[in-house]
């Protein structure tokens, strides 16, 4: 079920941009969930990565460089990510009388690149239900999140470990020094 | 059904930021839904906030920062939101016989808080069907949008008054005055 | 089938903006496809738009202004692709047994606009399975993308050729010459 155990989510890379660059401060995530589906909640992490950026007005760009799972804005709540996992099961199923094209043609070799493990469901989850790219205003400081909007990285293939880019956008960059 | 009447939507705030910015303006929209489910066009609106941005090469961002309702570009036509919404019925269902996980879990405080209506499609249907920003290029001065696309709020759990925050990003800003 | 002969990808118009603007770049893509739905694949083009733009460090926007095709990231598989299309079959059909009204309410003159062709279908899958606009990191001088990942162009109402608006942003535009 979605929400068994904790994904680990660590900052494993940030750097400060020279002045004169609108991105004040980029960043990688790293992200490990146990489940084969399950949900991690980036946004305190996101919070500190905008509170260290010191962006006051600006955009902070969240992207995730894999096909298998996405990023996805709305609420953190264990019963509703039961509801969409039932929901995805239902229109993009998983399970043995169900066959995807992408799984059944695989050779031996992409076999040894990609793994022995099924995942044309986790790409058709992808695809209908999650974005590979996020922009967030930033404004007085702080992410522009509703009060039961959370940021979350949705996972549809794990066990796996993930990173994704995340960038601070400022909309008033002190001039690069003479 | 989908349009019986008409949203309102109005520029609640508009604040032009002192140059040296890349936003240009920043507004936000109020948009008020009278039905379960409806569409409103925000597309009007957002030529006129470009327009009084002066931005003539930049970005326009819509951020909602809501979960049970989002933003879609697509084509403003009756019929076609009846069509969705037959659709996505089918997909998400809302209907006595089938049960969310988020509406069943609700604790009594929970309930005090959001309300007694339940909304675990409106969730599913956001989730599937629209996006919590989108940016959209100007251009000349005026919204890149093509000849049939509007930029529209979807509601899935009205009715309900909702807060959008637009801001207008000048790709050539005018450096700070000396 | 999805991919039986190849899309026709061309720049047709590219423009370096001036110094002192943040776009560097700014081109659009001419995508023919002849079939009724089929994926373009977009990424190399972005690539060599990315080089000539210059950019180091920014983000590449890309925008669609149609309704019944749309942009994904995903893999560029053939067998994919099948799985997709099979998928919003099922989801959204296209079939002499289930009518769209967008279809059934079209008057003379408005078919003699859009075609005769039905495109309801069109609408529905271009809502959920695409995106109207992506953005890219550019980190290093190149596109941020994973290891599998393309950006497609999505068309569900061809044959057809469309336009795609393509900016290089750059975070660390050079000033304006005094």
């Amino acid at each position: 079920m979605t929400t068994v155990s904790q994904p680990h989510v660590n900052v494993i890379h940030r750097e400060v941009l020279p002045t004169g660059s609108s991105i004040a401060l980029s960043a990688r995530l790293r992200v490990t969930i146990d489940e084969a589906e399950s949900v991690a909640d980036l946004t305190g992490h996101l919070h500190d990565l905008v509170a260290e950026s010191g962006v006051r007005e600006g955009t902070l760009q969240v992207y995730c460089a894999h096909t298998t799972c996405g990023l996805v804005i709305n609420e953190n709540d264990a019963a509703l990510h039961q509801d969409v996992q039932a929901l995805l099961e239902r229109l993009a199923p998983h399970s043995s009388t169900h066959h995807y094209a992408h799984d059944k043609h695989r050779t031996p070799a992409e076999r040894r690149i990609h793994g022995e493990r099924d995942n044309g469901h986790s790409h058709a989850r992808a695809r209908l239900a999650t974005h590979p790219e996020l922009n967030v205003p930033i404004t007085a400081g702080a992410l522009y999140l509703g009060r039961w909007q959370a940021v979350m990285l949705a996972e549809f293939d794990g066990p796996r470990t993930r990173e994704l880019l995340v960038r601070a956008h400022d909309a008033a960059p002190r001039p690069p020094a003479v």
